[in-house]
């Protein structure tokens, strides 16, 4: 409209600590869902760790081959953007290495998400949107609303609507090491973000 | 672990096309819920006949004084993101340009969303992490679905929940004319990019 327009945010980018590529180890195989909840219960750890964001942390693999694809940590305080829970930026950051919008893209072998902890209401309709054909949860629910963290509107309905889309659902994997981290959290009295 | 990592995407930069910027008066005070969804329906009308995105727009206002704050358009398929639905953007924008992680925070107006299409779950988790006060919506759930796009699992609880956590929603404002754009898209054969 006018070319005096006043200055104002066009753009984000969204970019891991600067520690995250390097805590993860790319070229393995990761096989077991144990394994693969290490590498999501890893990240949050060295999120609470050097106080980078809050408790959670996310990996997409490779059905079939365990190759790890992208990862994310909750990065809501450091980005200054409520949506960056740590399963939408491993979501898009895994669609940014497979350059698609989707993650079942013809071509492309499935994927599965990892998470620290059972996704909020926004982060169960992100991993809708993304394709993935597994879902893999450590922490609960119930041990995210203990440390005051708001799940948001997740009913069971929610979940049975994600099986009936043919995503696969696993939790509680590992839940105590991922709940350890929570609790990590909490007695360093980290920010509770959500309002 | 290895200095000969394989290169992996590690970022993404998500801006507006080109023409939103200019396509909107960023000097105005937008008054009635009408005016402000003309907004959002014109960001979805020009994203479609642009060929830059889905059929959905939205805006952030400060409430009270109508100044906008953040403009968003589906941007899905144009950066390869399943996550960046037109509230997405909007979110993100505004919550840079207010250096905040909550449009709610201490010292910071009350602010709005407006969107030319009720939230997908996903979008309707965004909101209520967003710190909005109020969510005023144009054509519905069922509008979008005719089209063929999924809302994903939201149901009459999610909107409550919402409610119970302070938010006002407004429903049906200018439905018609936002359903128009759907309408539009539809018959131009656009991509339906959920799965």
């Amino acid at each position: 409209m006018n070319a005096n327009t006043p200055p104002h945010a066009s753009s984000i980018t969204i970019a891991l600590p600067s520690w995250a590529e390097s805590a993860v180890d790319w070229h393995r195989r990761y096989e077991s869902d144990d394994d693969k909840m290490h590498v999501a219960i890893a990240l949050s750890r060295i999120n609470v760790e050097r106080d980078t964001g809050g408790p959670f942390g996310a990996a997409v693999f490779e059905l079939g081959t365990g190759r790890l694809v992208g990862i994310g940590v909750n990065s809501v305080v450091r980005l200054n953007c409520s949506a960056l829970h740590a399963e939408v930026v491993a979501l898009m950051l895994a669609e940014q290495e497979r350059h698609s919008f989707t993650l079942a893209a013809p071509g492309l072998p499935p994927h599965e998400l990892v998470t620290s902890c059972e996704p909020c209401a926004m982060c169960l309709g992100a991993t809708l949107w993304s394709g993935v054909k597994r879902l893999v949860c450590g922490a609960t629910r119930e041990d995210a609303t203990r440390l005051g963290f708001d799940e948001g509107p997740v009913f069971p309905a929610s979940y049975e609507y994600l099986a009936h889309a043919g995503i696969e659902i696993v939790r509680e994997v590992c839940r105590a090491e991922a709940r350890a981290v929570l609790e990590l959290y909490r007695s360093r009295s980290g920010p509770i973000y959500n309002p």
